[in-house]
């Protein structure tokens, strides 16, 4: 997808960043005008509070970079796009820890789904939780066919609840019916039934996932820009606007809920279960 | 579905209930935690005052009980699960019967749609109008596979209007261009149709939806209580909020509607019509 | 589907209309209570202020005349629906002049989307934008059966953008998926992908469209109209309020975009290809 003549630009890489450990790569192709951002964090690309930072920050270079119209999201690891937010960051933790790990989430998810570039996710692995929201926050998602692989938002599965800008971002794009009995169950769909539904837009096979994306990207960008962003911004700006009015009390919701001994029992157990699996 | 080691459950049949004739029928497997209630109403299981007001509190008097997570809904006579609201109830009383009856229809979906249970129906006949509203309520909806068997909200075919609580409860489950087109039309769909537009999740044979529902139930079930109900009022409250705060305008509004002479002469010939038809 | 007995019935036609041009042309059925109304301003049905507002005119008494029960919306044209809204009304023209064909394509939506009686859009013929617009309106869409027809909003192809209302529709339509992806794309589907995504209801051979849109008008005019509108009323009032509570912003919006160097010189653009193509 980049091609010789293009090069890759990261000046920023290049400032001093204390929050960086470089779990966010990006390349940008000048030819095209799109960058590909790729998470890195091995082994299953955990959303910790460093990366999230890490994440927003480079979105946002990119947002204000004119040069650059399109993402593509991806994993930098093959078999898993993301695991989803790392439940370490919400176990035995302090009150002021969650709070910042919550805003940098709903940091991740306001730049994400308001981006003004045009945004594919190339899901090449499973997608839980955290992972599905970034990828439902893009315009459109491409996923390896490989029923191996899942997606979906399983919160519940943890007895932990995702909250209302998640369930927003998912009735957005698959409707409210598939929505609740999703998140009620806590339901991951395989790659297939997850095209079935809507939750991804195309199957390919997985080393096609990538070329697919700047094959995609390509047709959107035919599109003239400021049209197509004052488009998504109409469609998008009521959803962003419900969190934006209540960012202090979701996270003080966040922040009470997490911090019950039952809920911090329960993400224990569940920790031992993932150590015991290894 | 009741094992051997269960015990029906019904302390509260032993009270004294001037309002009760006993057309609820709950059976309650502690093993499980699941209760299935069975409308005994025949020859249709029409939705009588008397009936609903029995629904509700039998439906109270689970939701209180720790015990019980589960609710499977069904009829206790073949080939119909509930013909829907008396029309009796409608033609020809005072101005207070209209108000009291849809009261405890208000009530009856209230209670229904918001409960914390999982419900699920098993929708083992056909199921028009208020019928097909009971079965919308639930989390879950399996229909016996037979075609003859239908579904639907048909009350503009009886020149009658589905109130706005109806059509959210459609519009949650089938999205908007299918509601407005099966409430203008009146439109019933037997099983297959009712699967197709997702109005009903799953067609089994006649003798296995019991069965079905308590299998269904049990995955459910699997799912830690605290994070699902969360999660299903976070759908369902904005839903519900919507009926309780005009709750009075709603009531004002059906009595004043189905007072008028045409209404009630259109309700009078369609009851004629079926008391022909026997 | 204009029988032996029946007579054209156009009194206002007789009137002095400095407005018409008699693009709008009026068939109604007394028989049958149904009007059939075909676009003709060849070569391509586009929407211009005198057309929309003759539209509005005809549509208005069709409404108040208490014999006409259902109107079947068509074009003249073999081919082509209608091409939308004509561009060079939005090019090169008054402030005025924008301001006053906005309010006419308001008008016409206000009007049709909100109509009292049974719609329905009879497709023979491509509909991009403003024609795609007003067969959504529509409570039935019927599309001649061919590949080389096509439907949708693809107004960002021309660098501009539908407004929230056309948006609205749509979304009532095929969900905030589809329609999100439609209109950043500003995609035209071919009959067969329409009927996929539930853009229209049914496709029929070329020669059926007229006859088909009979029939299914019979079945749609069997139900108690006062019933029917009731129920659409309550389902499209809240997206009609919508743009009544801010229609003067909206045509400000419209107007002041418009107005815009950069969307004037990129609509000059897409009308010179167009000249060129002829």
């Amino acid at each position: 997808m980049v091609c010789a003549h293009s090069r890759v630009l990261l000046p920023w890489r290049h400032q001093q960043r204390p929050f960086s450990n470089n779990k966010i790569l990006v390349e940008m192709d000048e030819s095209t005008g799109v960058a590909v951002m790729k998470i890195k964090n091995p082994p299953v690309n955990s959303l910790r509070l460093e990366l999230l930072t890490e994440f927003a920050i480079s979105l946002e270079k990119l947002e204000i970079d004119r040069g650059c119209r399109g993402l593509i999201l991806t994993s930098a690891s093959p078999k898993i796009f993301s695991a989803g937010l790392d439940i370490t960051e919400m176990c035995g933790k302090s009150t002021e820890h969650y709070e910042a790990f919550w805003r940098a989430v709903q940091e991740m998810w306001l730049k994400l789904f308001g981006s003004n570039m045009v945004t594919i996710a190339a899901v090449n692995g499973s997608s839980p939780a955290g992972g599905c929201l970034m990828s439902m926050c893009c315009d459109y998602r491409i996923m390896a066919d490989n029923p191996k692989y899942a997606i979906g938002l399983n919160e519940t599965q943890l007895g932990i609840v995702a909250p209302f800008w998640f369930k927003d971002t998912m009735m957005h794009i698959v409707g409210s019916r598939v929505t609740e009995q999703s998140l009620q169950l806590g339901q991951m769909y395989p790659a297939p039934a997850a095209l079935k539904i809507g939750l991804v837009d195309q199957l390919v096979p997985e080393d096609k996932v990538q070329s697919t994306a700047a094959a995609v990207m390509a047709q959107w960008l035919s599109v003239p820009d400021h049209a197509r962003q004052i488009t998504k911004s109409m469609i998008r700006k009521p959803i962003i606007d419900r969190l934006v009015k209540q960012r202090e009390a979701d996270i003080n919701n966040f922040v009470s809920f997490i911090s019950k001994e039952s809920i911090q029992k329960s993400l224990q157990v569940y920790m031992d279960r993932l150590k015991q699996k290894k």
